[in-house]
């Protein structure tokens, strides 16, 4: 168990396993590519709660209790939970831990929180004694379109690059209980912006971050690309993953096959009319909890970069002209022997 | 150096000194009773900037720029930055990382962000080879009103329960380098919600939240309320200080003259026109960050506990009929010998 700073930005963690996972989701994502992957998918949007707010919630409590119940856990074996959404001053988080009652630390980076929360989760449990961390992100369709675009009812045209903020919840729990998957190593990402100014566009803003957290992450942990049997970066969607293997092929490092990007595949483009893909923290959340986490499982891939992006605007900044700065964290996960 | 779990939920740690800190407060703060001891006092609200957001943003700069220069610091010495705001989507933190390019983990417990900050930070300093960490925490009475109440220009009657935001930020530098301030201990807090629903009378919604927390440290580190010199809440102002004693009769442990509140102090009540006391994430930060660690450093207390508060209630919660959950986060901080 332990933890060591490599380079400028990343940190070798040995002794961190992911003890559980679980991931819920809408119905839209249900009829996804990863329907199949998901631990729980909801008929509908959370029509019984009296709030999407609340349906919000209800997605996190579930993806909570789904995590503890696969591991035999009760609240009482997590020390601290360490989550995050994207609704103003983080309440789907906040109001839940009302009813969990365990030690809070509320975090955000946007569609990066998930893997924020990751690192510093792992940090903790590799270094810290804080044995046990349980790390959450969950993002709802209509909370985020009302809070950040415009009402669902308006039924506006979205732009080809528009993402959709998806409807789910992912959570990991940490231990330090060996089991088939170790988080071997974090990158806390810092803050890039190119100028990007459309909140219509947030996978071309984002993309020059994946870039800079991954080249960080390899050189800090003297790594190659073909290292990983996959690297998923976060909410880049199909617009900003184009960008992100451009950059690659025009600075001199060319991404083959195992590049991939959680948002582009959550959907399918042809029949889901979600334009450029999946975004929201519930996204790459729910992504790696189910899907990305099963592939480790079953043994498909031995190594996963999960690189999850965020664009740190607001409706004020935007209103105010500003331009979008982007962050992105990555985490690195491997399957390997229980007694490894 | 190392990190100890003592009980349900705090830590005690040994090798985390704080390496600098750093105060800048608006005209209003700087003309109540702690003025001279913070290090910077702006003559204006920040005016010069093209909006408040702007000028929250600059409060933050100049705190980080001169907790670096007090301490001979670069920014290429922090490995970290964990800060946080109370503006939608951590903007102001976000927004100022765009310049000093560090690694950044974004944070959010409202008014508690800074403890928060300062808990996540001391357990990664002192056990997860992150050797330093710059803890921020920044709000600004302009946007804070137009966020969450009303634009100023309307000239509201407010309240006598209601309280003040301040216009300030305040930051810590923590590092493994020995000096007179070290962090002893961190308890990271639970959400707790006695029902309150005023957003105008948070002292009251959080006060319960402190006791929790409080009370939690002690038991975990075996400590009484005696042995702090001084015991800060963060922002519960007049009235939650006097329910926060309430509970302490009550309850059977009565607090003695070792307790006081930032956001009570903050301004004088007879003359400053501020109700129930300063408030915002930059309450507790700065009051810290400038005249608590003064009292430190010159001797006048040996052991300080801050208990930072959070209502952690956004404008939709409180339209759709919510209650407020609360959080607290506590650190004790001990002035010893440099080689102790």
């Amino acid at each position: 168990m332990g933890v060591r700073r490599r380079g400028a930005a990343t940190y070798a963690i040995s002794g961190v396993y992911i003890q559980s996972t679980a991931a819920v989701v809408g119905p839209k994502e249900g009829q996804g590519p990863f329907g199949n992957a998901f631990d729980r998918v909801w008929a509908d949007e959370g029509t019984r709660y009296p709030s999407f707010e609340k349906a919000e919630q209800g997605l996190l409590q579930e993806a909570y209790e789904i995590a503890l119940k696969k591991r035999g856990y009760e609240w009482h074996d997590i020390q601290l939970v360490i989550g995050g959404d994207l609704l103003d001053q983080v309440i789907s988080t906040n109001f839940v831990a009302r009813s969990h009652q365990r030690p809070l630390a509320g975090i955000f980076s946007a569609c990066a929180t998930f893997a924020e929360g990751m690192g510093l989760g792992a940090l903790l449990v590799g270094a810290a004694d804080v044995a046990t961390v349980m790390v959450s992100s969950v993002s709802h369709h209509a909370t985020a379109e009302r809070q950040f675009r415009f009402p669902l009812e308006l039924g506006y045209q979205r732009t080809p690059t528009a993402a959709w903020t998806a409807t789910a919840a992912g959570v990991a729990i940490l231990g330090q209980t060996p089991t088939p998957l170790a988080v071997e190593a974090v990158t806390l990402g810092r803050v890039v912006d190119f100028g990007g100014k459309d909140p219509n566009d947030m996978g071309s803003a984002m993309a020059p971050a994946a870039y800079d957290t991954i080249m960080q992450h390899l050189q800090d942990m003297g790594q190659r690309l073909t290292d990983f049997d996959a690297i998923y970066t976060g909410d880049l969607g199909h617009f900003g993953l184009r960008m992100l293997q451009a950059y690659g092929e025009q600075l001199g490092t060319p991404f083959g096959s195992e590049l991939h990007d959680c948002g582009r595949e959550l959907y399918d483009q042809k029949s889901q009319d979600t334009h450029n893909g999946g975004s929201g923290p519930g996204c790459s959340a729910s992504v790696f909890a189910g899907p990305l986490v099963g592939k480790l499982t079953s043994g498909e891939w031995t190594r996963l970069m999960l690189v999850a992006t965020g664009a740190l605007y607001s409706p004020t900044t935007y209103q105010q002209g500003e331009t979008i700065p982007c962050i992105a964290h990555a985490i690195q996960i491997s399957r390997r022997g229980i007694h490894a």
